[in-house]
């Protein structure tokens, strides 16, 4: 039987928070599923930064933005503009908050440039913002400075893993009816109905993915992130700045941590890091305190995620 | 006698035409000289650009725009917004073509940030648009698809070199008439008038530097670069893409050095290369044929230039 493997590779392009460093860029997340490539948030430099992993600019693509501060959206008007200098045909779509199709607007008029693509601005609040044929995008308010979003990528659930052997044995022949039943279909076999559910194993959650853009953990994003598989969340501070996290409307990399233990999150990605961490071990180690699968995102690392059992 | 290092530093923070590269940034070129710091052009990723070449985000800073491509101007958001986060007090001032003032401020209200400094923007035509104590910063329109500028850097003339054994045998004691004369004063010592011709060498012509912007070659030019020390200069194409560069109004590398061996210029540095030179050889050669001292722009190069014989 042939298994189509479905990953998700998530790429960072940028990490730091509000101002870059030499190793870390403004933030920029892209997200690859099969031949879509998902990108959260657009910081200055991102161009370069899908130019430096390889990503390409004429794919599948939507952008996320989770709010109109420059270091989280500057990026978009130059890739914008680079897309449209490589002649990109594809549409291409774009969520945020009120505001983006403005801001856009007014920078393509200030700059004089034309798009070679159809481009089209969703303005955004909660809820499902996209539904694909087997995976959704969901918005959530974030708690910061300016009306901001958090995302999740959700996959739909899918059939449990086929058996052969129980299908042969209900004398189901190899060939379409298999494929169907893989599927999930109920067939009909001389005159018997047969459930996916007696050839397939239990049904496998998606994976879903969050990201919580710049944020103060709430308990509304706690049941947002349920269950995520990989969460990239807000860490701009160790606890050292606690103060300074509330009073910005960030978090801390413990903050961050137990709002990942709460919501029953596999791994955890520090990620928006403050500037003052060029060494970001202290975030690791109190994060680590408080949840015991944490990862800190370094520019250009990429985490791989399968639901294959 | 103590001589003052008036050297000038030039720092190429972004070299590429258009679109980034791995190796290049959008373009952007750093003059320093004494504690200012001129910038002439201000490309995305301009903030990382100073950040990896530690020139500093709070010193006496002047910001040249050429014109209002995003190539050119995007990185100038990022670069206000690190500036104010970094709480920078003195005053910035800008300069580029009209529409600039239009371009920051919708952006400032876009993206919702506040400056912790003074900004003067200046839109300007052709002209001295600065005049400091020694030197000055003129502007002439270039040739490309938007209103553009090309920029001159050109040092007021010095006095000459001091003779210290000269003015022993006029007979004036070392001291403040001796710092009178090496300002270029002319000075009266027991009533006899002394020109400062007697006791200097020649003056010393000012350091010109020239920026072309983006633009074609024009007659325009030759005039405004005349006699550079060191002329920067649109070289986005080689000969095969000569009909390229006219269509979209820049300059081939040969070109460049036909402008530059015409304007008596000392020496060319090909810069804005295209992105399909990732070894831009062929642009040198070609250039090279045209003009005996020429250089191809590189990220992060500095070319020091001094005018003390």
């Amino acid at each position: 039987m042939m298994v189509l493997l479905l990953a998700l590779k998530i790429t960072f392009l940028g990490t730091s928070a509000s101002i870059p460093t030499k190793k870390r860029g403004q933030v920029s997340i892209a997200i690859q599923r099969e031949r879509d490539l998902l990108l959260f948030d657009a910081g200055e430099g991102v161009q370069r930064a899908i130019i430096e992993s390889k990503i390409g600019f004429k794919r599948s693509m939507k952008i996320f933005i989770s709010h109109l501060h420059g270091d989280h959206c500057l990026g978009l008007l130059g890739l914008l503009q680079t897309m449209a200098m490589m002649d990109r045909t594809d549409s291409l779509q774009i969520y945020g908050p009120n505001g983006i199709k403005k801001f856009i607007s007014v920078n393509m008029e200030a700059l004089n440039f034309k798009l070679t693509f159809n481009l089209d601005i969703n303005e955004i609040g909660e809820g499902i913002i996209y539904e694909g044929l087997d995976y959704k995008i969901i918005s959530c308010y974030a708690s910061h400075s300016r009306k901001s979003l958090s995302y999740v990528l959700k996959e739909n659930e899918r059939p449990g893993i086929f058996y052969p052997e129980k299908a042969l044995e209900l004398g189901i022949p190899k060939g379409e009816l298999w494929s169907r039943i893989q599927n999930g279909e109920t067939i009909v076999i001389k005159n018997k109905t047969i459930e996916p559910e007696k050839i397939l194993g239990p049904a496998r959650k998606g994976i879903k993915i969050g990201i919580s853009g710049d944020t103060r953990p709430t308990n509304k994003l706690v049941k947002f992130f349920k269950d995520c598989n990989v969460l990239i969340f807000d860490s701009t501070f160790s606890d050292e700045l606690q103060d300074k996290a509330i009073e910005t409307l960030h978090s801390t990399a413990r903050e961050a941590a137990k709002l990942a233990k709460e919501a029953s999150v596999e791994q955890l990605i520090l990620n928006h890091i403050s500037t003052r961490y060029a060494k970001p071990d202290i975030l690791l180690k109190e994060a680590l305190e408080a949840h015991s699968n944490v990862k800190v995102a370094e520019d250009y690392m990429i985490v791989n995620i399968s639901n294959i059992d």
